[in-house]
């Protein structure tokens, strides 16, 4: 029930064609968004272009299919099936079409995502182990709009590698820094650009890297200025913060 | 040693004013930065308008006051010390003019600043107690040039309060989300609004909240969308990470 | 050895049939709750209508059959089995009538149960995921006769979903608060509600979870009055003090 | 704005006396709790009888008296301050009449509460160290209109104190546990008793008891059914919820 | 009550001057250890020569004096009182004579302790640091009655310290191993002697030491037989073990 | 080389049977424990009637046979195997005689072991659950030639099942406490005991038990006298020194 | 781009045969290592005799032959591939000459490794199953090109064996300590020898060894002089900085 | 007792000036040291030039004196004094020329010690606040015979300031690299030198840095190959196994 809807239906009291009574009930009943705090809805509704997501761990193939198809129905065009297993996206494959990516495990289901945003967001890792996370986000921001430049196996221990590449740093309005082990990655890119960094933590490593926790630690200490820490391992949730704040500097 | 300068001492070479010898050299000792990567050398340096920051932990009023000088006399017109005693306050004040937040313990040396993006940040909290943090992160985001607006106490576990207050939160452009204890303000924020949050968990509280880890956790771990994370009672960082989201989009 | 056995062992050694001594020995042979504290027995005893429960976990499909076996011959009319395998439920099916629910891996033997509180327990969840906990939950307290209403899928991350169904918890007289991840849901109802809510923290999510640990700290720090915490993933621990509360209401 | 004053501004718009875009703004900005969702505001309000509760931590004496005088000025006959120095309570009593204990750092400005439940309340400790949090907790619910017993010193180290004492806890319609160290406690009394348990660690001891964890980590895993546990030296929160639980067996 | 007086009793009951309910309200009123359990009152009761233990710390040096004078008139000639303050020694000393150690913060009352075990007990530290743990265990034994050796500042990292008094470690019914940092101390004497090792893991270092966690680990991951731990700092546990230990070995 | 090859070595210097620079060669190159500290090597030697122990874990089968076989050639009477898989158990009895305990996975070469100790060791644990580490205890103490009597499933949340057992306890020379989840079997019963009592956590539980950490704080925080720990799961160790103690109070 | 590289370049422009715009060009795209900073390129490059090193964990058998064959192609004449399984090492067999040790799961491809540094580096480990990290850092330095010398099993619990390999260890330039479970062998080794002592602290060990937690502990606290510490397991680490240290003391 | 005088007892056991009886007796009762390790005694021992090191944390004054005393008694020219208090530097001064650095609370008896070794030892830090730490591994190492040099807030937030002294790492024998928050200078610095690096983390931060834990585990995961960990603030460490190092190079 939208701001219409209420106006609409206090039109109907006034006109006696609904007895206030009722009225009230509706109102109660109504969902809370329903109230005119329509961006509620917005978060998480389905929209012209934005795409619905699936978080797929722990669901049967079975049930994401089914979820899929609910959405579809209700007119998604466009759905993001993360934490997705080889034999969940073969299942959901052979009904509908869907594209699947085995490393970060994403499914997409739907149209080709034109880049709705102006700037870029480089996706950077510390090694070659941080991929799979590094494509969740990656992928995740591909499909929510974003161009998306991919800056792979630069961590610090081999510093060149990363200052060769510092134009294209410079040129991102976010950067995503991936990295496991001493998540070094995060601090020396927020020294060295101008914008937000997000970093993400990958559970890559052994021993004292105690599956994420030290370069999550690293990551929240950094001395940078401009560095934000989300969940270890936590590409999706990288990739769509990062759109957000891409999207803030506007549409192309 | 910028793009200019190599560029006219590769002309020198070329004239024979150089000698190759003498020239790889100059390139070899210049500092990194000469080089043209320029934007490190913005990242911290003195430009004008914005301000340079002292964290004060640990320095002596003495020390304080000798750096905020040394800026001075560099052309900063802007300097925000953070963490800074009350005593290393009234120490400063006596030789330069300074405004000082007893609650945060931020002092503004310089001129009032002028807001300089469109946007506006909110800066919410779970509890009073929560304020000096609120404020460090407030206090910080204006001094860069943002439009501030504070929404203290309004925690989960009285929800009316921040529901009352839904229409504030609709407005911003960036969501500063400070909380201690259970830490859910960042969930529940995250998921009213489409902006970026930016959760910063407070040490306070006792018991299980063990110096503000048990509101980190429970902001790292948020299911909603778009919450990023910095350590624990960073206010400073909150309020520069927010004022550069803010400043993406768009200048006043 | 009851209240009336030893009275009338007394008795007996006041009439002369048995020896003071012989009357001794028994006094110190029998077991402790036999001295009249026969709450103790009650707690965990045979009395009529009440479940025996088995810990299914570590023990063999045969072990469990054998246990259930041994309390039907003493008089058990109605037991429930937690964490019981689905091999383990197979098995005693073949030998005993058993109903066997797959998700939160209850097996239950014996008639059904009717309800004998007044009031109604409200089994909310933060995600669908939490669902194998709620539902251990929630059949241990119908097991052991409570009206139960179940709520799932009303995470703080999406209010409105928790807002809307609002006059279900009102109505509530204990509210069992699932959750994993942030773990917010305890403290968002605490505040709403004005009855007990036991929080039940799941081992759900991934990287910072750290296996529940960040929903458990979440719900002891939560600022909202009448919240308590019982183990990560202890449903039936949270199914039957709900139970306890609901009877201290009144029966039907 | 209630259900009533809700009905009453749709007669309005029925009659005219109101228009529908007016109705709609005043349905918007109320408060969320002016919904009709009126246990909200029971929760913390202020009604005849139920008190007024200030955390008074972190307080100084003057914010203490400025709260106290304003609840007063609105009604409240009966305030607790919890967590209150003995310099802010000397400061209070200048002004107001105040019933201060220094133990638990408890003050109670009002009317002595009579009892308003039928069943008892009793308090626990280990050790003569743990008096604090049990006073607090054994307060707060005697000021919330509970019959307390106490039982103090009576840990599992030295069995006999408490089965000497086996009769008392029997009558118990809740128990609070309130132990440090080993925190054994909880599940002893568990054991032996048929009513809810309330656990409430302390941070009493020393070594490998980490300020409460040891005994927060004992009692969350408790093998007595009934028990749940609340913050580390969380009396107030534990005497809270015991009123809570209390209550529902039916008023004196 | 003990077996005596039961059949006194019940020989009451035989020749009628007590009627059996009578007789059955004795029965359950009379504290647990009265029915027989005499070693619970040994436990921590009065007997000749056996000191009575006072633990000081949180306890004001008036209560201090007033439990060791209502101890006195119920007989004790021996009571110890550790983590006692140099005040409370001071104020107790105005009234008692009384036998105080400061750096185990260790006050005794009472007449001298002769010597009741045939064993001896050794006492180790791994630096001069632990002297104060290591003391407190020294004279909890001595004052239980037990010949103390002490082998100070013998740690692993100047090993032929240690192997320099191999004969004295030789000759020990039990040796008590105090150590922080590392903790190897434990490990390095359990391979060298025969008898039991109790480990007593101090607080002192920094850094990674964590308060004697560091310590802790090491001492419950010993490679060695025979030995067990205590909790950090626990040095009167260590004496009162090694005391119980030392005295089944036979009497002097 | 013991104290007599060192005697006979320097006779047959003084007899200028050996030189002196070739003696020097054999007392610098001999062993450590053959310059007379005997003692060493009897801790882990072969000696009539001890037997010897293989940790078996992390051994192939084919290992395990070969130190059997190798122990046996050295004169190894009597040989204990912890930690043993089934398989090596099949294994190793094809070709030597193995008494092979499925449960603590615990084999036994040679023959049957008599008792030589006076005392009795009581085996309790809280739980069923606890059986395999217990059963390892209670089979090392009877292989080093103890009298063990098993106390199983007397856990704190059943007291009376406990106390009905006192007799039992109260006449043990040494307790071994084995519990997992909250760990208060130890303090419990060394309240009730004037014996050393030895606390083995196990690993078994869920949730925040964390693999034993929960029943490990609680026993080392444990305000019983008299309790000291081993490691988690640890049943060979407990068992290991309960002998040490049992022995020391006698032979048989 | 190296020195001569640049020179040539700065020579070029002199000659006209580059434009100055042209050389800016080149030299700003030029890997950052070719500046002039060829020590980075030393670091990880490809020089005569110093083996490449592949990290095989997470590599899939087709990968690592791909990096392998690639490295080659460049002109590497040794590779050492850690982490390696056994599926991976019968992979790349069938196309190249692979020396694969199973244990520590390493594999070597290329000529035999002489001697290149006077030193010799000890090995030692506390028990048996410390084997494969033992051997990973062993065979890491012997690629580099050290002698290394094996004592294993020489844990603390049994001092003898380690006194009595002291020659040994006097005689060594490094010494890598391998240790789990309480990891004292670090500091005591630490005490016996004049040089740098690498602890590694193992993974090996059950219930509160915490995956190599307690060892790393232990040696970060270890109190003899000369002991530093890598991340748990890594043996590799180790044995690269034990030759880096030995090759300081001179080459063969 | 060294060789020579274990020779010298032998050849008067040969000559018959000892009896065998007797000389057993010396060689037993002989510290272990004695029989030829005379390593041991070097490492702690009082040599020409070599510092002896009194850790000055929890010893008084007078105690620190008294140590100091007894030193120079036994010929030492050079003793450094770690962690020692302002109070008790002025106080030994009063008695000795003590040359005492304040902020690393380092004091130094004795001569000026001149450089003994080739190689140059840096000491970089990544801020300003670890100067103390950094300050007492520089002086450690100049008191050992080492030329220092600093490099003090080159953190790896402003990269510039790092790469702007390569020349400086790259001439180092060792380097110590100094960091708290996030310690990701050591992952750099070791990615960009070919020398031996020992990370030392500190205590310096807030929040999430916990006491320089988050420092910690980022230099135990460092990528870089060659970085080693000391305890958290062991500057001590640091220096002196820098200097261990660096002599391996060969003396001046």
């Amino acid at each position: 029930m939208d701001k219409h809807q209420i106006l609409e239906l206090l039109h109907q009291v006034k006109d006696g064609t609904a007895a206030p009574e009722e009225a009230l009930l509706k109102l109660k009943l109504s969902p809370f968004e329903d109230l005119g705090y329509a961006k509620i809805d917005h978060h998480r509704g389905i929209r012209q272009g934005v795409p619905e997501v699936i978080y797929g761990q722990g669901k049967t193939p079975e049930q994401i299919l089914g979820i899929v198809k609910a959405m579809s129905d209700r007119g998604a065009e466009n759905i993001l099936i993360t934490r997705m297993s080889g034999d969940a996206a073969e299942f959901v494959q052979e009904s509908i079409a869907l594209d699947y990516h085995p490393i970060p495990k994403i499914g997409i289901v739907g149209r080709c995502k034109e880049v709705t945003a102006q700037g870029k967001i480089v996706v950077a890792t510390g090694g070659t182990s941080d991929l799979a996370v590094a494509e969740e986000a990656a992928l995740t921001a591909e499909v929510l709009g974003n161009e998306v430049e991919r800056l792979y196996d630069v961590g610090v221990a081999g510093l060149h590698r990363l200052l060769a590449n510092l134009d294209v740093l410079m040129q991102a309005k976010v950067v995503i820094a991936v990295a496991g082990m001493e998540g070094a990655l995060a601090s020396v890119v927020g020294g060295l650009v101008d914008c937000p960094v997000i970093a993400v933590p990958t559970s890559i490593g052994y021993g004292a890297s105690f599956g994420g926790v030290s370069a999550l630690l690293s990551m929240l200490n950094s001395c940078a200025s401009g560095v934000s820490v989300v969940n270890i391992d936590n590409g999706f949730g990288a990739g769509y913060l990062a759109s957000m704040i891409n999207h803030i500097g506007g549409a192309v």
